[in-house]
């Protein structure tokens, strides 16, 4: 399943985006439309946070049909405690969509990333909106990418095919770089397919991926108010409807997971001031839960990430994190390995070449592996390390 | 009830103390022993990690028995993750002292502090212990606090009188910069009254007082492997047994607060990196579970911290850490307030001078309250800013 990323991606088929700049933010784009020529299925995750922007609260609403025709998306600006204002601006933002495109405006999602507590500006956003929709014929895809990022320094888009003769295309943007932490976090991702997946299905998929592959990045530990992944299925390539029991769902589910995976990591590279990728393998483990919290202490760490900007393999603090993870292990059964060297097993550190793992470390991916040696399950989280950029950009974000 | 601090602070009476420098670290004192010199009644309160120190688990053997009479200490070596004989070299510290001091092993307990990994070098170890035991006699109480430190950059010593006629003094000790987070973190406190407590009070009052002190602190959401608060009573100035039924048991519960609660601030503003102490006070909660629940996800934000380094009034951040804290609580009913200026409330952001936000931020000490208008409990969390020194300190700690 080749996977093509940023400008090689594809859209699925019977799907438009476009990106355009509407003075939200002061030179960038900002603003999105994702648009299905016909009615799709969706799906959606949202954060856990009690406080949830208005138009996380739009969306939730919407999402009881079960079927979508269009994303709007804003970024610099997270419609989020914003009041009774908020909640008519996110549902404004929806129906002036609904409206030009000619759909119920319950298949309209209102999407809004950026700064917490400021109003909306309405006379820009339905300027961005009415923009937006004139540019949605000519191929937008990566404008689209570009238009929902806020301090993401790239964008991350991706596409696979799947199914006979690779007659489906998935296709997944999002965009994430502070506020990330399990459990969704300022974390977008929209995930459209042209597949015919059938409706039942496609909620319990996506949360199963999700919790395999967004919810396990951090990059602050800060979960957001505005996480959102939607999942869109148009069946625009035909073919017969895609349930569990179909010949083509087991690579529809990789599809997915292949996708999803690449923009989490892509999300965690890009963390806010990050220099590396740390990727935390988590294998031997008596079950899944067990692997990702031992997988998300480890990798959310300060002290891991701190430890990894300076390329120190300062494995105790990796046990550290292990041991608060609330997973219980066996210290006498553990071993860890930092870049491919054992540093400690059998409940003893283990004598290593401190000067290769110092040089291993500076690498722009950082691996570490915790084998727990209690069972067969396993975990992998992505991060980022912590530096001085990360201080710097948040010390100063809103101003 | 005045406190004393640093060099002020007042030795219980019945308590030597010394600290010396026995060659674990570069050039700075790394040794302590405290000793009682009649049999006091002890009580503890250790990490919760699963990965804990060999220390750890030595003093938790030995309070079994409930009583004290010595504490010996080091620091640049936290002797965890050292195998069968990192619990040999503990259980050694404590033989050496026991021995040289004519008292039961059981009652000596072993704490380090430092690196972890790290085989304790016992001939350091056992060189200083007989330093430290011949400067017994001669009022060490600053030399120890400063002997317990690691990344700090101050000591943290204080005192208390309570009682009829100001009879008992309660000194307290502690250590703690890096590795801060609710659950006890790399955090030492030493607890030393001369007050004849009953043992069946000590422990759950000392569990009571720390779960209202020292676990309201945090400095970087690292809950450490070597936490240990030790509270000895030798009841050396006489009087009558105190119980909860005692008149003056309250005085006892005041004065382990104010000990605490000034040791905990100072661990807080002492933290790797600090410029700024962040103090965040919740209001109106349901319970205290729920208060401290807030108070804890404020105060340990990266986003809050980094925020307040940069003298930014990003109150949707606040907000937003309240929401993932696992506490229930109505927007519409929350106020913040930054610095005494309200700015958020009824479910709105309330205009606020910016500027003057911004100037009130520059202090070194700053105040957060969030009063959930949900009921009467309360509960006050201490943290600090996170800064560009906090990842310098940290990327490099270990070489």
């Amino acid at each position: 399943m080749e996977l093509l990323t940023n400008e090689e991606a594809r859209l699925a088929q019977g799907y438009q985006a476009a990106g355009v700049w509407c003075g939200i933010k002061r030179a960038k784009k900002d603003l999105a439309i994702l648009y299905s020529q016909t009615q799709a299925a969706a799906a959606g995750v949202f954060t856990k946070n009690v406080v949830q922007g208005a138009p996380v609260r739009v969306c939730r609403e919407h999402l009881s049909g079960g079927t979508a025709r269009a994303l709007v998306i804003n970024s610099g600006n997270a419609n989020t405690c914003t009041g009774a204002q908020g909640l008519a601006d996110a549902t404004e933002m929806a129906a002036i969509c609904a409206k030009a495109l000619n759909v119920p405006v319950t298949e309209v999602y209102p999407v809004s990333t950026g700064v917490i507590g400021v109003p909306l500006p309405m006379d820009k956003i339905r300027a961005g909106i009415a923009e937006a929709l004139k540019k949605l014929s000519t191929g937008g895809l990566l404008d689209a990418a570009w238009a929902i990022l806020t301090t993401d320094s790239r964008i991350k888009l991706a596409s696979v095919s799947f199914g006979p003769q690779g007659r489906y295309t998935l296709t997944g943007i999002a965009k994430g770089s502070g506020m990330i932490h399990p459990n969704m976090a300022t974390m977008l991702a929209f995930l459209l397919t042209d597949a015919p997946v059938s409706r039942g299905v496609l909620q319990p998929l996506l949360n199963q991926v999700v919790d395999d592959t967004f919810n396990l990045i951090s990059v602050d530990g800060d979960t957001s108010t505005n996480d959102s992944v939607l999942l869109l299925a148009n069946g625009y390539a035909g073919g017969e409807e895609i349930d569990v029991n179909s010949p083509c769902y087991s690579q529809l589910v990789q599809a997915l997971q292949v996708v999803c995976t690449y923009l989490a990591k892509e999300i965690a590279r890009d963390g806010e001031g990050a220099s590396k990728l740390i990727t935390v393998r988590v294998t031997g483990a008596e079950d899944v839960t067990q692997a990702r919290a031992v997988a998300r202490a480890v990798s959310a760490s300060n002290l891991v990430k701190t430890a990894v900007f300076g390329s120190d393999a300062n494995w105790g603090r990796i046990l550290c994190a292990a041991g608060y993870s609330g997973a219980a292990f066996d210290l006498e059964k553990i071993r860890v390995e930092i870049m491919g060297l054992t540093v400690f097993a059998q409940g003893q550190p283990v004598p290593f070449d401190e000067v290769l793992a110092a040089e291993r470390l500076k690498c722009p991916e950082v691996t570490i592996t915790l084998d727990l040696g209690l069972g067969e399950a396993s975990a992998t989280a992505f991060s980022c390390d912590f530096t001085y950029d990360y201080v710097k950009i948040n010390a100063s974000y809103r101003t």
